[in-house]
């Protein structure tokens, strides 16, 4: 196992040499594969608070739990910086077949659907197995009916097929809404066969009135094809009763490790507080405000770093991101010398990619070198991944993202099912040794890590 | 691959040779490797009828449908037998931890619970790991509160595990009333962390007034501990109006393979056409009614039986095996060789046992050849499993047992998830190949198969 020397080269390069004393980020890097932090911090925010919708008093809770956690594991200048957003509520949701064969079925509102009103709407069913199909409907052909789009999301490690496959869920429900349809249902984007559906947002482009809009379950999904393929007209009856209840407030947590050298500008890394309300937000993002927060909070115990480490919880991120753009917002002005985020689970870093500026090359080559030993390749992608910290990263700032294994991660993303037990304590440790390796080198980096060029 | 030379055995022992030509079991056992007709009934009957709960409309539909698919498969004879039965529904069920850390739980009412009313329980949960445990409080000591009992089942690959842990569910409720609980919620009686509690029925002896009962799913039922390991009083809101709605009919399905020597006794194989409310049964146990019909299908195509094969798809068995009484007693004046079950799903089988009189010893060596190429071995308990024939095998009836792998059988039990995609296509052909082989020795055996003593 290769140990960088970090004192030795800062000390060559005539930097002040921060207390680090004689801890290098490999020390530190193993130490933390025994961490009890981030455990701690996801046990405690899913069983204590649960479920988070943004904008709700859940979400409120969970900022102030934020607060105790984050001044009770000794974090400087801890505070709750809040602005306002429109909330929508998930209300009574029910599906069934009415015929030729009556069931149930599972389902979930997507965010901002719109509501049939207390009284279900029953209608037939115009099936399209894909995105493209439901596009190439003549306007007007959908009047009345309840458009089904089937498209199966397939796994990869890196999570890429979230991006064209989501696109179901992100744009299908206005496009059936314009060509006049009475609902959408979807299949989830999801990859498990469990009967519970994946929730996650919609939008409505201006001028586009917002129709009832949910997921079914993968097996529903399937099960609903199968009746269909039968032949003969399938109708459904359908309840679901969400609602923008207006403007409410909702905030980021900020803590930080204060730096020695102000003007080195910040190293900005989070996740977000906020959670879809049908699971507990452990995967999605419990783990990700623990892993960052135990691997500062390990850097601090180590000494004073070069850069201030800011550890920020978003909040709504999962809504629209308007904790990311209210955080850009309010922070233009301060030099952040780079971001990373952690919103991708809890499963072990299987490779990292950076983007730093040719000044600062070295420091994507001692990261290779510190986070080889636990298992991390380096990939050949601009960094640039974490929605909240996306605002700040399209301003120029650097970006390192430690990427999670997600094979499995669209098997509970956004579902009931992300719970504590889906988080498996050795993988969550090694997340945070690689966070640890990373934060010793960025925040102690001698080199001046400038403005880039953002992924496009 | 050791073949059974049938024909040669039956020939040395004189006995008339039925036509089943130049075919032998293992014959036919190879040919039922490609068997499509289990899939079919399988993928029929939970995609055309779905959930089918004892004494419903959806039961008396799923019969229909039976009769139809077993007329249509060529079976002779098929006809349904009604019985009356008291029937249980399924109401509103809704649970949140109130204080101190306020979330939804999810559960599903235990067959039979009692109902909260429409105005919800609210009421203080008192802890204990076993059913020991609240077997030990004292009487009394529950009034007002709801007994909550986490006991956890674990994962055998013979589902021996479910006898003492079921326990909780099937007794558990009764005890907590006694001690003058308000309620009781129980850890699911499952082996898998999926948001889908695992239904399943209770009972109330004589004199013991039915409280609300339900379970909770292992994720709920994980953090509900650890809510109250946090040492604060823990309080839940409860809703459960599930309701009996009075005696109504149900009745089972009779198909049958008629055999050349009406004296030889009949042989009894089946499943249960009902299911819990919360799937489609497919585990449970359209399956089991898939493979025995296919295997004496397939027997029936062959050329006739020495004995009657009689496929029964026994209707109400989860709710109280009044199918499988109904069976025993309309059918106690006719001879019965020997009974078989198929209700564990359809992961492979992988041992088989039998309980045979002595003058028919051979039949399981016969036995035992035939299925060994199918990775299946020969066990030494005494044979005797299925609920609906259990009634049966107690009057002496020969049993043998096709056990089925049941690893994974408990993560799907009683719960929303047990649908088609969860029958691996291969497994289930394994399975009908086996049943094959067993029903062409157990039905054209030259042997008398006379009365065995029970097993215990």
């Amino acid at each position: 196992m290769r140990t960088f020397p970090l004192l030795a080269a800062a000390a060559a390069l005539a930097f002040a040499v921060p207390a680090l004393a004689q801890t290098t980020p490999a020390d530190l890097r193993d130490a933390a594969l025994k961490d009890d932090i981030a455990w701690d911090i996801t046990e405690g925010l899913t069983t204590e608070i649960g479920p988070r919708l943004a904008g709700t008093p859940d979400e409120a809770r969970a900022r102030a739990w934020a607060v105790e956690k984050l001044k009770a594991l000794g974090f400087h200048n801890v505070r709750i910086e809040t602005y306002r957003m429109p909330v929508w509520v998930r209300g009574e949701e029910k599906a069934e077949i009415l015929g030729p064969f009556p069931q149930r079925l599972v389902l979930a509102a997507l965010g901002n659907s719109g509501s049939t009103g207390t009284r279900p709407l029953e209608a037939e069913i115009v099936y399209f197995p894909t995105l493209a199909d439901l596009q190439a409907a003549p306007d007007g052909s959908l009047k009345g009916k309840i458009a089904f789009v089937s498209h199966a999301m397939h796994r990869t490690q890196d999570g890429s097929s979230y991006g064209p496959y989501g696109q179901v869920r992100r744009a299908g429900p206005a496009v059936a809404a314009r060509k006049g349809a009475a609902a959408i249902l979807i299949r989830s984007i999801g990859t498990d066969y469990h009967r519970n559906p994946h929730a996650g947002g919609t939008s409505w482009p201006e001028g586009v009135k917002p129709i009832p809009a949910a997921a079914l379950s993968l097996p529903d999904s399937e099960q609903l094809e199968r009746v269909i393929k039968r032949g003969k007209p399938v109708k459904v009856r359908l309840t679901l009763t969400p609602q923008f209840v207006g403007e409410r407030e909702s905030g980021n947590v900020i803590a930080e490790v204060p730096g020695s050298d102000p003007g080195a500008g910040i190293v900005l890394v989070g996740g977000h507080l906020d959670s879809w309300d049908l699971g507990t937000g452990a995967i999605d993002d419990a783990s990700g405000v623990a892993i960052t927060a135990a691997a500062a909070k390990r850097i601090m115990e180590s000494g004073q770093p070069r850069r201030t480490i800011r550890v920020v919880w978003f909040g709504a991120e999962e809504v629209g991101v308007f904790g990311g753009r209210a955080y850009a917002e309010a922070h233009k002005g301060e030099r952040h010398a780079a971001a990373a985020e952690s919103d991708f689970g809890a499963d072990r870093i299987w490779k990292f990619d950076v983007n730093l500026p040719a000044s600062a090359a070295a420091v994507g080559d001692r990261l290779a070198t510190a986070l080889s030993p636990l298992g991390i390749t380096r990939g050949r992608d601009i960094a640039g991944d974490g929605a909240d910290v996306g605002p700040m990263m399209q301003r120029g700032v650097a970006a390192i993202d430690l990427a999670q294994d997600g094979s499995r991660y669209f098997d509970l993303h956004h579902t009931p099912d992300d719970t504590l037990d889906k988080i498996d304590p050795e993988q969550l440790r090694q997340n945070v040794a690689a966070w640890t390796a990373m934060l010793a080198i960025v925040a102690n980096a001698p080199e001046e890590i400038g403005p880039v060029t953002p992924r496009p």
